[in-house]
């Protein structure tokens, strides 16, 4: 496992943490090195912004962002830096997270978010992009993400024998 | 009319005047003075922020932001400063502007934004909203509330007797 | 704690009281001396229209209300009196609080409510909304707000460290 | 044609006569008096309530109340009478109606709307709901309806004899 | 209680009898006589047509209705009868009764369905139309309403006296 | 072109047929004879029962039904034969089809309606299918459909070549 | 009960078992033969391929597939066969199943999937529908059609019988 | 400008080709060299796979993918490819794009796609995100994209001037 971090996954409240974990777990799968940081666009706006904008100088490259209802937190680190950032939008209660949903997805043209599914798949999802992203130069990485997707395919065929077909 | 802008009116885009607009013909109607800014949460961030903290300083008392999409305009300059904050959510072409509103109103404990309709109306009536709450150390601008009031029943009453009623 | 209430919390339904109790908390946290009332829009209209049109007469300053479905119960309120009115959308079961929040937001122009997040979140915030328009006027409130944010963010650093960051 | 109006159709803007003229043009085919009303449940509170009051001792027998966005006219005019009100959910801009039909529509227990179909259909049924009413104890306005369904069955046998069928 | 009844209360299937139980129990709270009726509109076609299309003749003034999903059986029994059809939209697993709202309300030009809220509330507001629809020709009833409506407004007055205001 | 048809397309109005033009286009295309109707669930309900239950007497083997809002024709076909029937949900003005195809799709237990896509497509795609089902035991049909899908591909093959690639 | 399968149930992950498990059940009913089938046309794209471009040759006649959220299962599955193609939404955590529904219905022209209503009831009327469609061509399997959809009208007697009515 | 292709700009019609120039004029701007694909996930299934499985042979390090309605193209592209996909949701006309952006967000865990928002502002922003993943291992390009974050910015800061603030 490489010593500094090279992805940063932030989220809005430490009880986003059962949901974010999807994606430390993936990574850590993958031997990606990353930090963690609560970081609320609204309650600690500074925090956010000065994390936002000093990313990239500690050597972090992709940045994935998880929050819930008017979900800004993607937005705003996207609006404080050049780097990719992935955007996990998280349930909420009453809205089921189409609010978050749409607060992390329909940024304006000059600042994208790369949004993910709602919840775990989408945790989980996030630092696969981020492999994927990380793999393009990566020739190591690379194999294990397609080791990863074969995997996958042969966990299919193996439910198939279970099922007798 | 008061010299120093006692309200200020952001949007994210000068596509917005339009929209915009209707607020500052209400405050104009109130005799409320007002200053105008672009200031988009994700293309000036830094503008933004920047507006929001010195908002309070600057003698402004209410804030009236209006932003459509990924609508964080409102959120955004709220969690930089302790005046109320009134967010109007801008139509959109596909969503309609429901991702606007639930980009707006969504906002997690802590940091309030006074949502309004979506539009037009929202904007005409976050001006109103913003008299009702200068009003409230204001016996002038009060009255001229009541007044505003009145004449929509008027208005409604005149309606009636053109159908012959 | 001033002794005349200037804040009023009013509900459609005494099943709004856990929801609206996170707006009566606040505001004991500001030391906003407040007063409740269950009022609904469609059970008890004399109630509601009585009580909208006293308001200002007994020295509120701002009212809350809390109702959920067709939630007619602030914009009834707003309708009779010039002072600022909150709007808190309950979660419904059906419809989760879209009907709540829709029928709250989407005021014609002319009558203004500040409609906040659909449940607990949005009540919270009513309250700090109120604090944030009484604190225009009122030093030791918004000094209070100040600290209230700056604790905010302070719970999230401390959150960072726990984290081991 | 019966002198004192049975029906009351009223709405909350003149701007909604264009889809309520269906309503009045199935009542005078019908052959049912009605009476025309523009009151805004939150523009002319008291005139809405007024009206609400008094209908019933006007000889009102069904009230018909078509308005749009936080649609709150009818239930609010339900609130205030033993009468079936029949609400008729207008079209808006942005939202497309929704708003209108969930405010209308989901009324708590105790206070029914009838509600009917969004824009012109529901307009033009909520005076058939009006015939169907007040035909309970007519037989001649039973027997209107009863040949009205008649001809739009006729009506679809026409336009299956036009493609040659 | 009057022997014929007056009201049929028709549900889909006996899953709805829960919901439905609620417009029963208000019925013979208001002495109104009532037939139920299991009647699906898609399993047992034949049995709803004939049912819609002999009510009349059975006495029966007004239908009330519930279904969920594809909610058809209001709108079916609404095109063999010239009687007002109250529609009930009952909740739904997946999609919570979005669907059985739109199935009931959105009804063609030329056949109503008075639709109420979805669910309990709703099914409880069905009865309430019909002792509103039947009180216009039934003084005794009307007084009965008029009594049910002030006992709503004084359980509210009692409410906030408990609350100690 | 065989003389019988076995395909009947039914809509629910004449105002349909440019969508449902779509359908009959297609089955010319495969060969395949059709009838066509108007039949309202609501307008003309015995129309459409009869229709219904004599559909396979003619020798009709699919049934493609377009119908818009409380889209009840499909499910009200569907209840009333065993022959295997096409939803076509059509767009509308307020909802934009949503209510058609929450109307259309939802069916329970016992009575499927097989639906296509809100609008043109969806009418296309309806002949498209039955062309399948009849293809099952024509192996002509089966080859016209095979070619038909081969020229999708190549379409798409030649756009290619035209943007230089 | 016949050797070969005729009917495929394709499912994206063994844990659609429990509602796919109703599509069988009633395959079973009717006599048909059927083989099951896991997968997932995103994590073994070259088995769903595979398995869609042999169906036909192996005997089946009709494919059903039920997936969720981002459902392509049945799609992709439909773009590689001449045969119909049934999809079955499967309900979702976040988004309750209409994500999964309007992956499935919204086909573009030229490429049907015959789409049931969200879950349990879905599934079951695939089997139905898939039933219907090898009916056209089996009397035997028509006529257990007819009987079953007797059964479910006779189960609505009995229960109105149960009512006492 | 480079000369073999680093990222390809897929979508399923020609008639897409309007957003997605937002996309390819975006790519020219930063000097990206890129390939464009028409290619439909259901129209032409072959040409897709094998589009997908040979990009990375080719030299292609990001694929943009944008498609409308059931918009599986960037998903099926994502299950054959260890590469970053971008999905643009096409808007639709009926369900505005809601349909597009679910099919093409909630992807299931194991294959991620970058969902940006529907429209001409996601598929400028598709180019934009691409240009955020190159510029991890491109310092000019990571310059390039610096100065365009900052033109964003002195654009507002002029309309600002324009506004005469």
């Amino acid at each position: 496992m490489k010593r500094k971090p090279e992805v940063a996954v932030v989220m809005g409240s430490d009880s986003d943490l059962p949901i974010m974990n999807e994606a430390m777990s993936i990574l850590r799968e993958f031997g990606i090195f990353y930090e963690v940081k609560i970081a609320s666009a609204h309650r600690s706006p500074a925090l956010t912004v000065n994390f936002a904008k000093c990313a990239e100088k500690k050597g972090i490259k992709v940045i994935i962002a998880g929050a819930g209802g008017a979900a800004h937190l993607a937005g705003v680190i996207a609006s404080h830096t050049a780097l990719p950032v992935v955007g996990v939008p998280i349930e909420t209660k009453a809205l089921k997270g189409v609010d978050s949903l749409f607060s992390t997805v329909q940024m304006p043209s000059g600042i994208p978010v790369a949004t993910m599914a709602i919840g775990k798949a989408g945790a989980c999802n996030a630092a696969i992009l981020a492999a994927e992203i990380l793999g393009i130069n990566d020739a190591k990485l690379k194999n294990k993400l397609k080791l990863f997707k074969k995997k996958l395919a042969d966990a299919v065929t193996l439910k198939n024998k279970k099922l007798g077909h």
